[in-house]
C-alpha cells in the first residue's frame, strides 16, 4: 500500500458508491471545507481499506452498529444498507443483522432499523415509483 | 424446527459456552426467577438460532455493536469476544471489527473496545497466569 | 403458570392491545419470520407477564425509560403511552413520568417525550379528526 | 406550596436521605459552587416534589431509567435503588423493574443493572461486613 | 447575586430569547404545571447564569454536546445554534464545533448536526421564504 | 497548508502532548496496525488542525461532549481535561463546562464528569503522591 489513505478511500468508494465524495462535497464543503475528503480518507481509506476482514462482513457490522446506536443515525443506516447490499449482502442477511440487535440495543432499536430496511427494499422493488 | 425456542437456545449455547445457562441461573435466578431461561430462549433460541446468517458473522456483528454502544457493556463485550473467537473469528477479525466502530460510535468507543479485546487475548496468551 | 411464555404473552396483550401480534406480523414477518411471535413471547410472555410488579407501574416505568433513552424510540414511546393509559395510568401520571426524566436523560429528552405525549392525548381528545 | 423549590427539595430529601445535600456540598461545592443546592432544588424541589405521582412509583421509574441508560450511571443507580427501597419498593419490585429494561435498553443494560442491585442488597443483608 | 435563580434565569434569557419562557409555558404548562419556570430557573438561572465561563463559549459547548448526543435532540440543537449565534458565535465557529464531534460521537452524529446547522443558516439567509 | 493531514496532526499534538502518538502506537499498533497514525491524522490533523475555532474552545467543547456522552468515555475525558488545561483552560472553566452538561446529558453524567475532573486536579495538586 504505497498510496495515501485518501487515495485508498477514493479507490474503495469508487467500487460501490462512485459519487459519494462528490455528493458530500457539494452538500457540505462550503460550510465545512474538506469535509468530504476527511470522511473518504478516514472512514474508507483508514478503515474500510484495511486488510483482515472482508468488505461484506464489514458492511453488515456497520448495519448492526447503526441499528444498535439508534437515534438520529437512520439516514446513515439507509446508506449503509445500500452499501452492504452492493457488497453482496442479501436482503435476508441485512434483516437478520438488524433483528439481532434487539438483544443488545433493545426492541425499539431493532424495530426502527427494520423500518429503515423495509423502506430501502421497498424502493428497490419499485424503482419506477421513485 | 419442531423444537421450542428454549430448546434451540440450549442446543446452540452448548456448542460454544456449555455452562452459560447454569452460570447465569446460579447468579441471577434467586432474585429474578427464570432469568437464565429467558436469556437463553430469547437471545439464543429466538435470534442466534435463526437461519440466514452464519454464526461467525453474527458474533462479529455483536462485537461491533457492543463496541459502538460503549457504556457499561464492557463485560458483555468480553464474553462475546470469547464467543466470536470460539465460533472461528480470528484475533485480527475481532480487532478490525472494533476499530471500524470509530467511524460510527466515535474514537473513545473504539479505544475502549480495543482495551477489552487486548485484555481478553492477553489472558488467552498466558493461561497459567489466570 | 403451566402455559408457555408465548401463550402468556398472547393472553396479556389481548387485554389491552388485541391486534398487537397481528399488526406486527403483517408488517414484519415476511422479512423477519417469527418476529411478532418473538416480541410477544419475550417482551410480554417473559417480562410483562412476571409477577412482583403491577402492570400499571410496569407501563409507567417503560414510558420513563423510553423518554430517557430518547433517540429513535419516539414511535415506541407513543405505543407505550397508549398501553400505560389502557392499564389505568392517568394523563397526569404519564406527563409526570416524562418530566421526571429531565433529571436523568436531560432536558431535551424530557421535552421530546412531552411532545410525544401531547400528540397522543391531542388525538385522544379529538377522535373524529383522525 | 408557598415555600420555594429549594425548601421543598430539602424537605423531601430529609425524609429518606437526610445527609444528601451535605454530602454533595462537601464533595463538590469547592469546585462547583452551589452544586448541592442546585441538585436539591431542581431534582427534588422541582420534580420529586411534584404532585400527580406517588414517590414510590417515581423512584421505581428512576431505577428503570438509570438501568436503561446504562453507561456510567451505575453509582447513581445504586443511590436510587437505596431511595426506592427507603420509599417502600420491595427487593422484588426493584429487580422486576431492572429486568424489564432488557426489552428497551437491551440485555447488557439489564444484566448490569441486576449486578448493581445484587451488590446493594448483598450489603443490606450483611451490614456488619461493611 | 441577591436575586433568586428564577430571576437570574429570566434576566439572561431576556437578552437573547425574550419569549422563551412564555413560549414554553403556552406549550407545556397545562400538562406539566411550572415546566417553563423550572427550565428557566434550572438551565438558565442555575447554570448559564454562573460565572467562570463566558456565554459564547457556553453556547458552543452546548451545540457540541447536542451534536454528540445525537438522537432526538435535533430540535434543541437548532434552538441552541440560534442562541449561540445570538451570543456572538459565527457560522464558522458553529460548523467547526459540530464537525469536531465526529471524533467523539461518530461521523453520523456530526453529519446530522451539520444538516441541522445548514437548515438553520439557510433560513437565516432567506428570511422572506419563511 | 501544504503539509499532509498526518503532518499537521503530529505538529499539533507535539505542542501539548508530545508522546501521544508513540504511547498509542506502543499500546495498540501490534493488534491494530496504524491505529496511532490514524488517530493523529484524523482527530488532530483533520479536525483540531482546522481554522475557525481556537484550540482552547475546541478542548472545552470536547470536555463537554465527553461528559454528556457519559458511558465508557471516562478515560478519554481525563486525557482531554489534561489537554484543555494544557491549552489554557482554567480549572474553573473545566468544571463549569462539565456542570453545564447536567441540562443536556442529565445529572448523573454531570456528576460522573465532575468526579473525573476532581480526580485529575487532585493528582495535579499532589504530584509527589503519584
Amino acid at each position: 500500500m504505497t498510496d495515501t489513505a485518501l487515495e485508498r478511500g477514493r479507490a474503495i468508494t469508487k467500487t460501490f458508491n462512485p459519487t459519494l465524495e462528490k455528493t458530500l462535497a457539494e452538500r457540505y464543503d462550503d460550510d465545512v471545507p474538506d469535509f468530504a475528503e476527511t470522511l473518504v480518507e478516514f472512514a474508507y481509506g483508514r478503515i474500510y481499506a484495511r486488510e483482515g476482514l472482508d468488505m461484506k462482513t464489514r458492511q453488515l457490522i456497520t448495519v448492526g452498529a447503526l441499528t444498535a446506536l439508534g437515534g438520529q443515525t437512520a439516514p446513515q443506516l439507509e446508506i449503509n444498507i445500500e452499501h452492504a447490499h452492493a457488497n453482496g449482502a442479501s436482503k435476508t442477511e441485512i434483516f437478520e443483522t438488524i433483528m439481532q440487535m434487539a438483544i443488545y440495543g433493545g426492541m425499539p432499536a431493532a424495530i426502527n432499523g427494520m423500518n429503515v430496511a423495509k423502506q430501502f427494499f421497498d424502493k428497490q422493488d419499485q424503482p419506477d415509483q421513485n
